[in-house]
């Protein structure tokens, strides 16, 4: 059995602040795009952050990563894809593209990972049932 | 009996990503110089947003203004001053510099309101008590 | 001749980055928000950076005020109303209103005033040609 | 003959304004402690941005990595330790550790990658010739 693709995304306005001295969006920035597109997929097949708080955990990012292809410039909008990338740990990973919206250009390219901690911020190496259920409804195996 | 000016300082680094495609600090980011400023305060004379906390109260902002005279630049510092502006009223007011450390000239200056809330986030109007004693310590009328 | 009012509005997401330990929007991203409202402005009526500065002209803020009434919380969206206040200076004035979305409770309002220089950021004191167009054209005596 | 290592430090106040909601530093704020490590680096050794520019290069960013060991808090310094990679390439690399100043711990680990780019805007794959020269003062064969 296949695993579904799972992805959601978000058009983002640049905002005149986080453009540099060089005129371009400063590549920490990017930091910003890619938690507005986790929030949209969140939104989208009910993996929030308060929905993973109020079963008993946090998701912290243990790892970010990001490829810079093309600047981003201002006034332009820039379009964020998000995949959920399957995997047996009791992680969450995602890989980000994010486009200039009016070009079509790939501007960047990048992952996360987060691990789920309980209330104490223990880390949890076994999988929360709550996302066992959460991965199975979503067509995972 | 004249009250005595209390006053503190911070020298600030600019960062690259403070900085906006003209070249200069991005207005916004003066509100992160005038906290810094207002930290170093709480320091210095004990006022800090912790102590405040213990004995029960919130400071939040009801008022920040800012006057901007020159720019500041990219690879500068920035030294701002921040003075105690005495008032009757349960409230904290300070008024800012913020001075080009090389060249000595006055970048902006600017004002800070604080009130007091209890721990329910309700507006206190009556002094409280730490800092009716903390005014007087500092040799306030 | 009355004045008409000239106004734009824009709706905003609410950054988990934006939000303090306190649970609530940090006071400094207002300046982010006003500024989204203003690009709004200019966009609706004509006023843009980019054309400010095709016609030879910079215009800096020199200053900004915010007032807080109530705090911004995560995961709602601010809906920021700027108002054009007509002057008889060579000035371009400001006074904005954030609500809550959600509630419709006002959350802050503030102003900016901001002046004219020209590409040598030398201020102009006289009413620049265009500006003045601008004016008359959108119903200013 | 072996490389020398290079590295250069940088202590960081944290911001009140760099903490979110979970009271720990946002993710994406490290970002911003890496290139003030940079920066430190640049002028220790004589690789500024600025010096960069005046041989003609531009030294954009083309990878950014994060790992994310334990949180840093507010009220807290970090020392961001950054330590040259040497490489044939023509790119610049940096690994990066931080720790909190106070504990000692090991906060985050990462590295980034930059390419030059010439006044134009176009990669260039040639070692340029300050670089060389900047590498062989520096001990590198």
């Amino acid at each position: 059995m296949e695993n579904v693709t799972l992805s959601a995304e978000k058009v983002i306005d640049i905002r005149f602040n986080e453009v540099d001295s060089m005129g371009i969006v400063w590549h920490g920035n990017y930091a910003k795009y890619f938690e507005d597109a986790r929030e949209a997929f969140g939104k989208k097949y009910g993996l929030e952050y308060l929905r993973i708080y109020h079963h008993g955990y946090f998701a912290p990012l243990v790892e970010l990563h990001f490829n810079y292809k093309r600047p981003l410039q201002y006034q332009r909008q820039a379009r964020v894809v998000v995949t959920y990338r399957p995997s047996n740990a009791a992680k969450i990973i995602f890989d980000y593209e994010i486009f200039d919206l009016e070009t079509g250009d790939l501007a960047a390219t990048g992952h996360s990972v987060q691990v789920f901690v309980d209330l104490n911020r223990q880390l949890v190496l076994q999988m929360p049932d709550f996302y066992d259920v959460w991965k199975k409804k979503n067509g995972m195996k």
